[in-house]
């Protein structure tokens, strides 16, 4: 697996955009509102910073209320994501989301719970 | 700038490696003690996780008493770290580290400060 991208919840996605972009040279590759959320991607060759502005309320407006804005979860890039979630099983690992289901960008992901994988959230995606 | 590796502060870099080999097919690429930490580096097909277990009092062992096990920072890889520091500076940018010091794995690393990079603790890393 590869990662993907790594998500970070904000409160001000086009102006991080903007200070990104400045200090890394990462340009926009994509924009959408999804799910309740502004969701800004930019490119950082090939790999993305996930940025995630709330819209409404939601686990991203509680993420934000509870830690404040920064990195919420990492992205692995998967060319069989019920694969992943099987062995991911096996392992005895809790599955956030126990089916592939539709993400930003029209991509297929599932979220692990962090308890599992020493606390980090990790979201599996297939392009 | 290309994602190099996320950190990810652990009180068992041993056993969370074997879990995310398990689990993502992630090899262990690199291992070293260094700076009061037992780090790990697993291979994400050229980028990687960077598991730090810190071995005596510290900015890790106080991050994890303060937040638990997590995703602590991401690195960015540089040909240029004078320059990125020089660019993030000019920008009003607070750098943790105002000139490159020696990281792990022999590489150059430089902090910047998370209050002005959206709560995101950013690394430079020249190789």
């Amino acid at each position: 697996m590869q990662i993907d991208h790594i998500g970070i919840a904000t409160d001000d996605a086009a102006g991080l955009a903007e200070t990104y972009e400045a200090l890394f040279d990462a340009p926009v590759a994509h924009e959408e509102e999804f799910d309740g959320l502004r969701v800004v991607f930019l490119d950082f060759g090939g790999s993305y910073f996930e940025l995630l502005e709330p819209l409404e309320d939601g686990t991203i407006s509680r993420y934000l209320d509870k830690n404040g804005a920064g990195i919420h979860h990492v992205a692995l890039e998967t060319d069989d994501i019920e694969g992943a979630l099987e062995t991911a099983r096996e392992h005895g690992v809790e599955c956030i989301d126990e089916e592939p289901r539709p993400g930003a960008w029209g991509h297929d992901v599932a979220f692990l719970h962090p308890k599992s994988t020493g606390g980090v959230l990790v979201e599996y995606v297939e392009h």
